[in-house]
């Protein structure tokens, strides 16, 4: 069994993500199809970025993820196929895929070169269709594009640490269905900061002083029940590695999220100071 | 075939959905894995258990149903396993499988043991994941879990009948797409208390005298077109078996709703006046 | 492999798609089930009408389209299957599928006469997963209804051509996910209407006199970055043949769409004049 992986911003009310997987299905009615999401923000790189980096390594090695974002080709962005970690990914080289390189070099990057040998008003999503079925039955990268040596970089949002080493300043990246707010900050990258040092990492108004091993883990004392803890703030490294803020178990609808009771927003700065 | 549901309150935007599946089908990749809902209202154990309630019986015997709500690991709930009506189910006993046991006595359950098993820095769905691909091969609850012969009740939300047996009380607990109300109140509990007498459903300040067998029953004339009878208010049992109030034909985002034109909202009473 | 496809107003939160899922796991559990949309406007057969008629063409024939929108059996619409252009489609005989015949004659229509041959307490949707089955198993349209001449016809939303031959008028059809308008004029109505003319299309306030063959073509000019066009409306016929009208790279959260900026909604009116 091969897996095709869908990673798009069309949304699931319109015809866009049923059409794709009719036509996979249509080129190989073998491959399992699994959405990742379909509602990555319009055009919006460093969610579907944030989110494949999640995402891909709960499959199995061989994986092919299609990166349904922006990918209308045009003066400035190419069609790219990549084997990186061992799974294939196939976007527009728009930047979307620089996160993943920024962790692991990549195995092989080809510029896709399909596009005249498709049928006459062939999409562009045609040809991601075409690569990604290929290969996903196992054929090669060469055959469907030329190499490349690089791709895109995105270079906004970057972890910075300052010159003393005493403050690490990242991003908010994603705010998540529950309202935690993800920032940019790895677990690596705090570790080598922090040196094991005592730290704050500053919200706006607000600051917390510790990293829990898991959102339960702020129930600290056995004489309160779980529900005494409702509504505090936390920081913890989520499954994908980011430095992750949360109200312990908010329903964003209802009592509020980090996101809306901390008043932390996408792109706002998130500082750690060592001491 | 075995089938493999998933029930959970992760939404569909963020990553959480996909690596899921991604663990699956790498742990077992023939298993089938559908959709129940992830949209469950975060954390809320209510609508998990109508969801999933009303559901799992159009699956097959055999079907493990994997429910992603409130499943992290502190010291009030255990993750547990159960077979009941020869359907497998897997949850953390916070009570969201109760619903389900007050109808049918479990054929077993257990308290799932294999934390440890796991490899390091395994999450409570790494668990689940085991669990359920474990169980969908056939395999034994035992190998998985120590029997225990209880699980945690919900009490709130019970359907209560006056000591004169005038009176059924219930409350509203889920609505749904359509702003369809769905309370408690089974059509047995319903007609077990009404003993084939005239009966009237309190709405705050409505009230409807007749349950109809299906939405289109409400056209009850042929003087007139189905149209004619759009907006008007009705009660039904849906096929879930649970007492509905709804508006014929109804767009919750034009003309509104059970919901919204009756002001009921989750948890309110709803309660049958016999005479 | 067998494909059947779903396009519901059912939604995705509650039980209602995982059920009909269950149900045709349950008879054929060799089905690939595809959905195309659960997210149709509730009763909306324009919108239904339209995302089917663009979605079907990217699977193989002898797909079998299944349509819960608006099928319970009343006394005005019955159910149907339809077999047209090597596709099958099964539907509640209101309107939904006369978008598709008005392109291409059907090969053949039944109205579904199997109702009485279920179990008892069997529900529309029932009916419709045992009739998918049947069809995507290579049965015969005449095994489960009695073939019908005709169905019902949608005449809301005609375009139509002014006796000078200078004017083409159609309507709003559909807002899509990024908020672009879909109207219903297609490419061969406006390419026979137009016989080559210059032309202006009249959007309220605002009017457009080319029609680009994709949205990056808007970025004419190898002077200015694809970001200088980013907010310009343009028109263009999407893949499914329609005329859209766009706002180029458009976030409709953040910056607006067609629909919100040039103040289009479902519905309104789009003019084309030639000159």
């Amino acid at each position: 069994m091969s897996i095709i992986t869908l990673t798009t911003d069309y949304g699931l009310k319109d015809y866009f993500v049923g059409a794709l997987k009719g036509k996979i299905l249509t080129t190989n009615p073998n491959l399992t199809i699994v959405d990742i999401s379909h509602e990555i923000d319009p055009f919006n790189i460093v969610e579907a970025s944030y989110i494949l980096s999640a995402a891909y390594g709960s499959f199995p090695k061989g994986t092919v993820h299609l990166i349904g974002v922006d990918i209308e080709l045009n003066k400035e962005n190419q069609h790219i196929a990549m084997q990186w970690n061992d799974h294939y990914f196939i976007a527009s080289d728009n930047g979307i895929l620089s996160m993943l390189c920024q962790k692991i070099v990549p195995q092989k990057i080809v510029a896709i070169n399909i596009h005249d040998r498709l049928h006459h008003g062939a999409s562009d999503l045609d040809v991601f269709v075409q690569v990604g079925c290929h290969l996903a039955s196992g054929g090669l990268l060469n055959v469907i594009g030329k190499e490349i040596q690089s791709i895109k970089e995105v270079t906004e949002m970057q972890v910075t640490l300052n010159d003393q080493g005493s403050q690490l300043s990242g991003s908010v990246m994603y705010i998540d269905h529950f309202g935690n707010v993800v920032s940019n900050i790895t677990k690596t990258q705090f570790t080598e900061a922090a040196k094991g040092r005592a730290f704050e990492i500053i919200l706006k108004t607000k600051s917390i002083k510790t990293i829990v091993p898991n959102y339960s883990a702020i129930a600290v004392s056995d004489k309160y029940p779980i529900k005494y803890y409702e509504g505090e703030k936390l920081a913890l490294f989520n499954e994908a590695g980011y430095l992750e803020i949360a109200i312990y178990r908010s329903n964003p609808s209802k009592v509020g999220s980090a996101h809306s009771l901390l008043g932390l927003n996408y792109r706002d700065t998130i500082t750690i100071k060592f001491s």
